[in-house]
């Protein structure tokens, strides 16, 4: 039983702190902070009971991170806040001997980038400090590494080609909006794509692969090959991987908006002088987007992510896919957010759930992949994400 | 011979400037001044001979535009800096006692409007002052409009039905750009159509109605009823119109875009809230969209702008059209500007020339349509945009 602090009131903060909320034997105290504090007490309020404190938070500032963690002692924080502030945050946590998890890796503000280095190279501060730091703990990243590594301890002796599948088949009914904070969605689906194979990094130009996928109670739909930051973990965790890839998939609409977005500058991420002001026009645009926080109202059909795995166990090829699907209505419905911020809450909670009943264990900075999936994976399914697998399975890929 | 103050260093401002220029026997003396000095100095430069003096101004700042004009003493003032400040120029030559011209009404910020009311409430204060203040002398409104007049003049006894149809056929090989501001653009084209029928007018919803029309040189080319602000001062003008239409040309690329931009909230013209700091969306695109002043290089294909009319003449059926159609090289190579640049300053500077002459004459507002097409028109053709003209024309409108 610990207190945890969580910074971010987005749409997966709401998710986290209801489901740390609804497991009073494992998370005693939740403190939710943001830089804007009303925020908070919506999703307090909506908790109840006074289950949730509240405070502001501007987590660039580390030194109020520092005070702000002084003051509530927590056994741990719970890093659902922008991708930017992931250093600062574990700046913070270094200073006052608290645990660390996140669900997304840091990335600098000026280039579009998605590498661990940043974060890898707190390994020996982490460790120097006796604490644990769990990045990538969400969905994809997060639960697509621990599918993995069930594949790797229970189905396979050798995994030689990984492909993760992240189908979104939802409606939101607006004409354009991103499923997660727009400014990294556009960051990360302009960039250039990449996957592994044969020990090298490939690229291509974005959007330049594409396969339709068969996906489990949607069926096919148009995937993409683009880069996700699990893949740099995955290969190097798993160093028998001849292949890694990772696929997503976008309606043509979301496609033409996304072309045009670049063609008209709105996409830089670079700074515009305007009116004396500096502005960057992707973080603007972010501004005059739908918030991905209030998109769960009238989103209909499901999202499906997973791993579809070839390799060798005893000697012989199998094949093996391990997925996951979510209603976008359902999760509404429990928490007031959308499929993609509950795939990505959850298994947030669930982590930190793992790091407090010490199911994890380790000092250090870690991929979710290097511990068990046993456990995590008995309580996703316990926790509102029941997963599937099959083995021999039809992978197409 | 007279001197002049224009005001806007735009690429309309430029092509007026260079124009004026070579006509010392007219424009005696030249003074350019916009927000932006360096703009002006730059045309100046091209000019050369010190033909050209520059000025800063900030012509939303009504004492600070009567302060420039005290001092130089012009004959009248060329407006072609923003719609939004037309009054504000107005009011400046009116406090000084000089005579006004501009290539596009006055439009308030905070709405999407184009209506002649707010220049045409000035008619009695000109009047007072025995000044004449022109409005609309580009090429539409201001060529559209004179090549009407003419029909009324030599063609018909009624004008009946009057179509002004605008292709832009040009390539300027970008992903997306507008040809002029590209706030005003937006706005103009974003708005619902409107046309004129049988007394009233008739709204529909943005681009509903579409037809390919065949135009000079150029072959069929799918346009679009848009509403545009000549027909409200025309119908009004020539009251035997019954029906009067404005079609212009939009590829599916350039649409798509606009639908883009829409959705995703970068056409509103509210102000945002940003980094604490108020910010319209349309204005902030403006600064990121390729500045239309920097198109010419490379901008091939020609535009075709003119007047299909039917009506009756010595009680019989007539048809008749008439056009320009002006190549954006040939622009650029006399000019540094692009076509359509190049047909909005070229009637800027004729009617200018016009006013200065004599020979339009008149103390108050007024819309082109009302003074003498002849003497333009002849020198329209001398100075760069020759016409041409078609009795019983196949219209197909």
């Amino acid at each position: 039983m610990a207190k945890v602090l969580i910074i971010g009131a987005g749409g997966v903060g709401r998710v986290v702190v209801q489901k740390c909320a609804s497991l009073p034997e494992v998370f005693s105290e939740i403190l939710l902070a943001s830089r804007t504090k009303s925020k908070c007490d919506v999703i307090a309020e909506e908790v109840g009971q006074g289950r949730v404190k509240t405070a502001q938070l501007d987590a660039d500032n580390v030194s109020e991170t520092v005070a702000l963690i002084n003051e509530f002692k927590p056994f741990m924080v719970i890093n659902v806040a922008l991708p930017y502030q992931d250093l600062a945050i574990m700046d913070a946590c270094l200073e006052t001997g608290v645990h660390y998890l996140d669900t997304a890796n840091y990335e600098p503000k000026d280039e579009a980038k998605f590498e661990y280095k940043w974060q890898w190279a707190y390994q020996d501060k982490f460790k120097e400090k006796g604490l644990m730091a769990v990045l990538g703990c969400g969905f994809d990243p997060g639960v697509t590494s621990i599918f993995t590594a069930r594949a790797a301890k229970h189905h396979f002796d050798e995994i030689q080609y990984l492909d993760i599948v992240d189908c979104n088949a939802g409606d939101h009914g607006k004409a354009f909006a991103t499923n997660f904070n727009p400014e990294i969605n556009i960051r990360e689906i302009t960039q250039k794509g990449k996957y592994y194979e044969d020990g090298k990094w490939i690229e291509t130009e974005p959007h330049e692969i594409h396969k339709d996928l068969n996906y489990p109670n949607i069926g096919p739909k148009r995937s993409y090959l683009i880069y996700h930051e699990e893949l740099e973990s995955l290969v190097k965790n798993f160093p028998s991987i001849k292949r890694a890839r990772f696929w997503m998939t976008f309606g043509e609409e979301y496609l033409t908006h996304l072309r045009v977005i670049q063609n008209i500058g709105m996409a830089r991420i670079d700074p515009v002088k305007f009116k004396g002001v500096e502005i960057v026009p992707l973080e603007f645009l972010k501004a005059v987007l739908p918030d991905p926080g209030e998109l769960g109202e009238n989103y209909s059909g499901e999202t499906s992510i997973g791993c579809r795995i070839r390799g060798i166990k005893d000697g012989e090829e199998q094949t093996y896919y391990i997925w996951n699907n979510c209603k976008h209505e359902e999760a509404y419905k429990e928490t007031g957010a959308q499929g993609v911020s509950y795939t990505t809450g959850v298994p947030a909670m669930i982590g930190a759930k793992m790091m407090i009943e010490g199911k994890w264990n380790g000092e250090g900075v870690f991929n979710v992949e290097e511990f068990d999936p046993d456990p995590f994976l008995t309580d996703l399914a316990e926790f509102g994400l029941p997963w599937h697998e099959k083995l021999n399975a039809e992978i197409e890929l």
